[in-house]
């Protein structure tokens, strides 16, 4: 699929950095599906601890799964970037065994100020939320140089 | 403590049969503090497994935290009811170890739409986040009949 | 630029009849770009009386020019559709005499409910503010049947 | 009504200097009711060319309306602050020739950020709309010291 520039390898590995840190991640099984400058798309499947009341994906856990989406996307540059606000749609449920696919991508920036939109959607497609964040980046990097 | 009242009992009740039913309370050691017509108060004590890469509190857990505070609310009345969207404001880190609490209120409600607040906070009172979420009230009970 | 479908044509008629109907958009002097099936592009020129107690575009007046943008994308159908909520992020000024820009595209639609995302920028292309909203359709045309 | 605190006497200065400079407020025919330090409480009676297609106030005059509530607000302590984001649910519709009153008040503050909560009900106490504000303070004053 065509080369891989230097800064979408750098993204590559902040957010495999990321997850290798991170407590969530791994525990909810999370996998990185391609990231790339301002952009990350990364999976998780949809187990019994994932689940409310009614028996189906816990709003929490369609949000948490866009936030780690969005995280890897806005500190792609290698710039720490924190969250400081968050809206999401809930669209269509899901339910266990499903596997669903988180897609942040950089919307727009201004200042140390940027803008993530997430699509959670089903394997199959179907769309179970969309997501937007606002981030602020902070002056320190998330890798140590090399 | 005073009485509690009819509204108040079943609230409490429909609280603990969610928590009872859904794979993410159990799994995320969540506790019922308060349970009132249209009020929650849960908390939950941050674990190694819910922090971030930076070694703080994951946004997709303070979400997801205020969120079940959000659903045992807005269901209080015994009408199943599910979050249609969301919003968060991140103010401040919280560490592993602490205990967070989520204070749940109903705001306003007209029809079949309700918006609820929640606060998540630390046991000793620092402001951890401010969610606001709009419910869409079905036509059923969570609660079978007596 | 293309044919034009009775689908983008019907979103056209639907855009005119609510700008001609509506006492706002006449107001604030609203012109409408273009508009297709759950597409709308509109733009505004920033007046005196729009701007706050900082000589800057009033962030109401932003989200008042994206909203109108949203309305029209999301009744573009000819399905009345209303407005259940809505976010915005605000991430740089404008000022006295610029021309904003807003562009309303359809996101993800469930049921009833749909996602729309609104740009606002300036005519130049600098991003003014990121806006997103959840419609919810009723039974009932905009235009009646010719 | 008991004593005018030194800060709600700032505060209330504030708001009045806002709604002096800026074209939007008296445009709108904005009244204060209450400015206190953290709250601001303000009156608009919904004129024609407020309203939208479908005859009710337009979604964007509500928020206008609740975001200059907002200002008042996050300014009352005489450090400038914008608006960063902001969220609205709305939850019901009002006509021409009703007043609208929006209350704001803080919810929640964090180094340079604050969380805003204004609700927006007619005179009669039918609630309209919630919405949310997130505002940055930057290091000037409002008002010039004495």
């Amino acid at each position: 699929m065509g080369t891989v520039t230097p800064a979408d390898d750098l993204a590559r590995r902040v957010a495999e950095h990321l997850l290798s840190r991170e407590g969530t991640g791994p525990a909810w099984g999370i996998a990185i599906e391609e990231a790339r400058e301002g952009y990350a798309r990364i999976s998780m499947t949809l187990r019994a601890d994932m689940l409310n009341g009614h028996g189906i994906a816990h709003g929490g856990m369609i949000f948490a799964l866009a936030d780690t989406a969005f995280a890897y996307a806005c500190n792609s540059r290698n710039v720490t970037a924190v969250a400081q606000a968050a809206s999401i749609v809930f669209l269509a449920s899901a339910k266990a065994g499903e596997r669903l696919v988180a897609e942040a991508r950089e919307q727009a920036s201004s200042g140390r100020s940027a803008v993530y939109l997430v699509t959670v959607s089903t394997a199959d497609g179907r769309k179970i939320a969309e997501f937007q964040g606002l981030s602020r980046s902070l002056n320190q990097p998330v890798l140590d140089p090399a």
